[in-house]
């Protein structure tokens, strides 16, 4: 197939819908981002990147990056994480406490705030301290990419934190029912950190081949984790990957893949390659508006679904 | 692959977990099913049929039959069925009136008991009355199977009226809504049916087929649906296929399926094979136990998830 | 205390009020009553009844009706009532069943719709029937005010029932809990009957009587209930008596009463009088707009309130 | 009426009471207090005072402490505190986030622990910081009771916090919508203290009679509040006094009350005198089990209900 010629055409077509949506505005630094942009790309099994727009550019990839984190606690962990997360969709807006309280502080899914905080917190219990548990998430991400700088921003951290009360109290709800066991400050704070690593489309593509390639890179041959929990991921990014608008993802796009409040997709087709996306402007469930469109006419313009 | 290698393996295997968990109970005509029985059926694109156990032995098919009816109404609505039923996990147990109540009489999927009482309810208004409704449901499942033989339990559909307040609760607050727009009594005993349309796992193998074939019978070539509505049927089935443990279904087996309480599951390879099992005893899910962790291994042997 | 000149002054206050809120609508019959109609009634334990507006009309008294049927359940069943109908306020609006949902069945009150419906269907199991069960109910009210001519608008109540899908929910939803014991059909329709007795404000506080004078009628010497049990339902009205406005209303007028949609609300002075308002423009909590204030008016200048 | 009589067979009578139920155990401080321990104290308009039990001894009043707090932010805010918290009664469990995360931060009533949280937050921001708010709240109770001695036991209020998340969890949600103005964890640290106030049954009488006097202590002369204000607090006891138990305390004791889970309640009898009872075995709701039993008692042998 001509990806390229493919990548072109739907940058052509997806120049209309750019402006339509709206930036994450809760925090100044990701309200100042500007509408109108858009990057794409692909990364295939033998290295090859296709890419359309702006594909270097770094963007803050925020809830994406709870993939990177899950799949750490995945590997430490295994099945005893899902004592303390579950892999069901939650049918409830991201950041929901009905739940949470109903189901007695187990949060539904690793990817819901709440349960990427726990898997937050699970991760600074392994490495014992907020400190090496974010170099450790840092490491990983470096490690995926095979690129050594890729950081955070701090600034971000710091605004989100300033706004941080509904995280703030999914985490001391959990720890009235026992589910939190650090600091719980110095705990968000660090979930806020590796929601503010940056990534361009061109990285996030590759950081993101381990996935399609149960577990190994098959550019490095980096074995990251196992094929049964690589597939596993797949299903959960599938099923819970977009937080209230899973489903509608599921069924227009048809590939595993997560969003953030950045603007970022990151999505996989298995044995294949995976795919990133980025423009800025927000649809009503909080997932990039021409990112989901554009992955959409991916998948009808190549036949790439899963389905 | 030898299927029939890989199916007698399985069966094998799954011998101990046969007796596992509780046969519905909720009316007696599916309460007198005997535990401990088992079947499985893969009929592929070519028509090759493999099974075991029982697999020609009729079991009452309840939610699959949620598949079909959601089908006709796709075909019939199209995007207009989107105003009645969405296509989000609910994140709550099947009968869930809390969600209903919440999001105004809009049943999140087709797949829970209140959307596919709305898809029902669509059904009637298209095809006049509920009788013509009934034809046209079993005339669907006929093509499908090439077998003209095919026909519901009158009797259970009886006994589970005798048990409806759960369904006729949930049609009247639709009603309540504005979302329901036939008679509550005579659309829920339509509703009930069709559930009490009795398959075997050979027949409802080959009843799938079209959805792992882009919509089209490999077999007689019959084009059901478009391929891109049985790829978007395939989603819905992976993301609530399975009431509440549709994300575990998703993270463990990785096909999209449809589940019933009279033990029965249907799946889709897609591009590949159908799939269905049967074995009556459920999980606290309700979905069958011993035809889930079945599906399981057949993946795990196969690597035939989509992920 | 000059009554007639404080009821004289109130009806002069309110003129103003007498046209804000908005008329029940969801039926045609009460849809069709006018706004801007005023009615106040005083009946003391001596007999004699203070009156300004149209205290001689008769209206629907809707809800109003729910103190009645709990009175004559109370009678019948004591106690053992309180396994299938709580007395805490409900902290959802009137019809809700999500709180039926958690709750298994067991309605939070007898003045919440669902908590009537049972109460309605447990007169109905003692008096065997439902054309018993309304006799009584009718003989009751006609016993209390003395007045043989009391009786209900079946329009309304035919009415009623053609816009009945929430209520007929609500029983189906009970029945499914076990919490419901007629045919929900029947149960329903004698429920709108009862809802919709017509009596006027002259009547209704002549009615309410009893519950003033610890079960006894002061004028006839008639003993309805107990003291304790007069002072119970006074109790249960002060907490529940105004859907989720009960604690506006606690704190804003400081008497036991129940409103009803068609406008009027009886009000008890616990050893003094019943009072009976009837202004049919509803707030937004479905209470009479003006009746709520002039009640209001009413304890601010006499100082009658319980606390 | 000979009220010491009443109360010493009262006394008699809960004898067999004081061992059911079950001691506040979430924090080491209340919970080493020892079970079977018994105060009644009435205080009376002519500063009359009659006790059984150990009616000197002081306990924690915990949640009755909101009874002060409520009535110190009304002063300072009147109607303007209504847009921060309602007066209607709950309908959950006394610590639930649901209603508050449906409601948007706004916490239903002033005696749920949210709206308890939003009142200190209130006096928080009127008295500048929180040592002048507890020096206040303090100055305010020694006020009523005339007795300069009464403090807070800092241990209780230090351990409250270690296992404070389910507070934190309120604050900070109500942070997020806007609805809380200081320091999170400052503002918990000063509901604790002031929820950690000693008093005996004597000193708890003394103070609460301002409510059952139109505002104004009796004994002192000193206006506290308006006949008005009084006479509201009242009201929102008697309907949100006893978290889920409300409508239940309202139904057998009949009077304006508050509970705590230090095992304290304290009631008004308006127009004659205040109640205070002390009883550490608290039943399923969190209330005194002897306590609401001794209440009881009290009013059905002097007929001193309000209804």
């Amino acid at each position: 197939m001509n990806y390229q010629a493919i990548l072109d055409e739907i940058y052509e077509e997806i120049q209309p819908e750019l402006d339509k949506g709206k930036v994450a505005d809760y925090i100044p630094a990701l309200a100042a981002v500007e509408k109108g942009q858009f990057a794409m790309s692909l990364t295939l099994g033998d290295g090859s990147v296709y890419s359309v727009g702006e594909a270097s550019k770094r963007f803050s990839i925020q809830s994406i990056s709870k993939v990177f984190t899950f799949t750490l606690a995945l590997e430490h962990y295994s099945r005893e994480l899902y004592k303390r997360v579950g892999v069901e969709p939650s049918g409830n807006p991201f950041n929901s406490l009905v739940q949470l309280e109903y189901e007695q502080g187990i949060p539904r899914n690793p990817f819901i705030n709440a349960g990427a905080l726990v898997v937050t917190d699970a991760l600074i219990s392994h490495y014992k301290d907020e400190y090496n548990t974010l170099e450790a998430i840092l490491g990983f991400i470096r490690r995926l990419t095979e690129n050594p700088e890729i950081g955070f921003d701090a600034e971000v951290a710091r605004s989100e934190m300033e706004h941080g009360d509904r995280n703030l109290s999914l985490a001391h709800l959990m720890k009235s029912f026992g589910n939190f066991e650090n600091d719980v400050h110095a705990t968000v704070m660090t979930y806020f950190k590796h929601c503010a690593v940056e990534m361009s489309t061109e990285e996030l593509s590759r950081a993101f081949l381990y996935l399609a390639f149960g577990g190994t890179d098959p550019i490095s041959g980096t074995a990251f984790i196992s094929a049964s929990k690589a597939k596993r991921i797949n299903a959960v990014m599938l099923t819970c990957g977009h937080y209230d608008a899973s489903g509608e993802f599921a069924y227009h796009v048809g590939l595993p893949a997560k969003s953030g409040v950045g603007g970022g997709i990151a999505a996989v087709v298995p044995g294949k390659m995976s795919i990133a996306v980025w423009s800025p402007a927000l649809n009503r469930y909080g997932n990039s508006h021409a990112g989901t469109l554009a992955l959409e006419k991916f998948t009808t313009k190549t036949g790439l679904s899963i389905f």
